[in-house]
């Protein structure tokens, strides 16, 4: 990131880059408290005396501009957090970026978006927090212009349609879907089902609306979307109900990959082949992808890139002020063992 | 919890229980600041009168003796984070118990130990955590002494023998690491080997122990460990390098779910036969070991509710300044498809 250098303060950053060591070392010396060797110390106060720096600019810079902080509140059940792998990798990608710039993560689970807001408010306004994620975005999300009339910093994590005057970090979901459609249909499948995300997720009625819309555009019958959580159990029931189905789909597309495993497994346990009676599509991708036989094919998705990528943007809204939205790499079909052409009509 | 009411200060938590609201609505009711209706911020004013609580004693509450957040900090790679399920669903236990107490996790990834100690020496003398917990202990771990020093409330996460005068919360991981040898043995097994975990973490070295005690106990030869990673790359190069050995073993045990997942398809992909020619023993028992086939039998250990358990210490040390160690619920053998008595000799 290229930063004027003439027209702002010296922090304890460019002290802490100058001087090759952490902003915590520099930190240490300059409140003349233990942690850092003698040498060390002496090194980073002549560093700091020729870059100009000022104890007062410094005081400013730790204690009221920078938090080294930013935050991320998740409004949803503590035990999805630890069984969906997509936050997983998103935070673990979020963490690098932050971990190499000596930043922390805040992390807070809330029940509702209510709580959310609270949080954010306390937060931003007892300047706990250089800024904030906003994820799992919904339609008409109340947050957008709670937040916005606070004056927060943040990244919204989704489709720039959901993210109000907030910068958006997103994927997009709706040409991966129709990606995803379209190749099931290559392959002479007629019956393609889906098992998304909760309703109420603004990137779940996304991928909702643009597979009604590719399968209505192909002439596809029967392409029926069933809602889930996300969880492996509630993919295991999903699936269980379009494969008791009286015409049962040759394909399923799942909005994760935990869903798609679970439905691997159903199908097993209900005695359905994969692929030669069923195809089963994944999302996001994870290791578990790789590690089911046969291996699930994919709409992969770089959930920990797509992490640090919005942990990038975020330094540059709280840097620079950043409003321009990005896109994150889109989803990009990964053909395994999971798909083929469907077996003849029983 | 049951707390002695007459001899501490009334905080801005005991007014938020009693007026059914949570402390973030009194901070701003206490504070006139927006976010809560006139009618909640009267009823709010009113309680705390009731109490005597008294705005110095608040403020002290609020911004310098309870910051409402604990530190966590990993030094780990960032890429491993969002691979294990371990920490995930560890940290998802501890957000339950956290966010039950409106309390925020602030969360760092570091390069090593020694970042790590500066961390929370950081945060604990910038006030910036009310206590911390300390994880994946090592054998002599440095930041035992370095982090007593300093006084730091924090709640050892590992064997009281790592834990220096910390209070430890633990799993009996040798006793479970002979119950699992025995277990192999008494189905027949004679050459066991293990998969386990960096040896220079406690609980591995740990492990290591009572699976080599344990096998000389049962006479076993070839009870061999191979040091991995905990990810699934690394559990197939060590399933690989065992299962390609001039004298094969007939059982595995894995020191974690995603390892033993991924020796699952190395055998598929070797053509070695699980439960007929292998057995397998998974670690953890998340979610993974239910939805691969066979189903892994496993250690079954509930890392949610022993983040959980974490999460009350913890504010027990906080609140209480108790000491004591406490161990969590002992791993117990869950037997599923993927062990059996050895078949015949090849």
């Amino acid at each position: 990131m290229s930063r004027p250098q003439a027209q702002r303060r010296v922090t304890i950053r460019d002290v802490a880059a100058a001087a090759g060591v952490s902003t915590a070392a520099v930190s240490l010396a300059l409140n003349n408290r233990a942690g850092v060797s003698e040498a060390t110390r002496a090194r980073i106060l002549a560093t700091a005396e020729k870059m100009g720096w000022t104890p007062n600019t410094a005081a400013q810079s730790l204690s009221i501009h920078e938090t080294h902080t930013v935050g991320l509140v998740l409004a949803r059940p503590a035990h999805l957090l630890g069984r969906e792998p997509f936050y997983m990798e998103f935070i673990a990608g979020l963490e690098k970026t932050l971990s190499a710039q000596h930043y922390s993560l805040l992390l807070r689970l809330v029940d509702d978006v209510a709580e959310e807001i609270e949080v954010h408010r306390q937060w931003w306004q007892g300047r706990r927090v250089d800024g904030a994620l906003l994820v799992d975005l919904q339609v008409d999300d109340p947050r957008i212009e709670a937040l916005s009339q606070i004056g927060l910093s943040a990244v919204a994590v989704g489709h720039p349609s959901l993210a109000g005057p907030f910068p958006a970090v997103w994927t997009d979901d709706a040409q991966a879907v129709t990606e995803a459609v379209r190749y099931l249909a290559a392959l002479g499948h007629r019956r393609i089902a889906r098992v998304g995300g909760p309703t109420a997720l603004g990137h779940s009625a996304i991928r909702a609306a643009a597979f009604t819309a590719t399968a209505e555009e192909l002439g596809l019958p029967d392409a029926t979307t069933v809602a889930a959580d996300f969880s492996g159990d509630d993919g295991s029931r999903a699936t269980r109900s379009l494969l008791a189905a009286k015409v049962r789909p040759t394909a399923i597309i799942y909005d994760n990959d935990i869903m798609a495993v679970a439905g691997l497994a159903v199908a097993a346990e209900m005695g359905v082949q994969v692929p030669q009676q069923l195809s089963l599509l994944a999302w996001d991708d994870s290791q578990l992808c790789e590690l089911v036989r046969p291996k699930l094919s994919a709409m992969s998705h770089d959930v920990f890139a797509f992490g640090e990528l919005a942990g990038q943007r975020l330094f540059e809204v709280i840097r620079s002020g950043a409003t321009a939205s990005a896109p994150a790499a889109a989803p990009v079909l990964v053909p395994r063992g999971s798909t083929a052409p469907p077996g003849p009509e029983r």
